[in-house]
């Protein structure tokens, strides 16, 4: 539990998009860099979700910050991990991580 | 109908996600380096089929390419574009492109 709120505080640039509202996740993205004004964050979603994550990118980036943000070079990156599942099933589930950086 | 088919033979080195069986898709891609020994392949999805690409992606290469094939540098896209639905409404969706390459 303690690693697991450690480890929120110190990644706080990234959004991990599951089962909310779509729009929490977009505000979520957006105010990162406005209000936080952080220079890069990191989207990421496991599984079902990355279909999402991808929407969370678009509709952030280009109706929301007007393009002033853009996906980094590189910056996106996909895989598979272990994962425990609600069952306490070990399975093999694929993620992506989607960087976004404010265009200079 | 002749642009489709003429799209579609230029572009063989593409596969679609769609919403055949799973293995339809990872077959197709292995099989795109194997029987037909092509050294570059894209797959391709739109809306909520982005995740199941990934899902392709990972197994094809991970479990049946043995790491012989690799997701290009700079081979991940994303982005949105004007789609016509079903019900003729035009729509706004997010896509994916994943760039595979035989490795060297």
């Amino acid at each position: 539990m303690t690693t697991e709120i450690k480890e929120k505080k110190e990644n706080s640039n990234i959004v991990f998009i599951g089962e909310k509202p779509f729009m929490n996740y977009v505000t979520g993205v957006v105010m990162q860099f406005t209000t936080q004004n952080l220079a890069e964050v990191i989207v990421k979603a496991r599984g079902k979700f990355i279909s999402r994550a991808v929407d969370v990118v678009e509709v952030a980036t280009k109706r929301f910050l007007d393009d002033t943000v853009e996906v980094v070079k590189e910056g996106i990156k996909i895989g598979s991990e272990d994962f425990t599942n609600k069952e306490g099933k070990q399975v093999r589930v694929s993620f992506i991580e989607i960087s976004l950086r404010k265009k200079k």
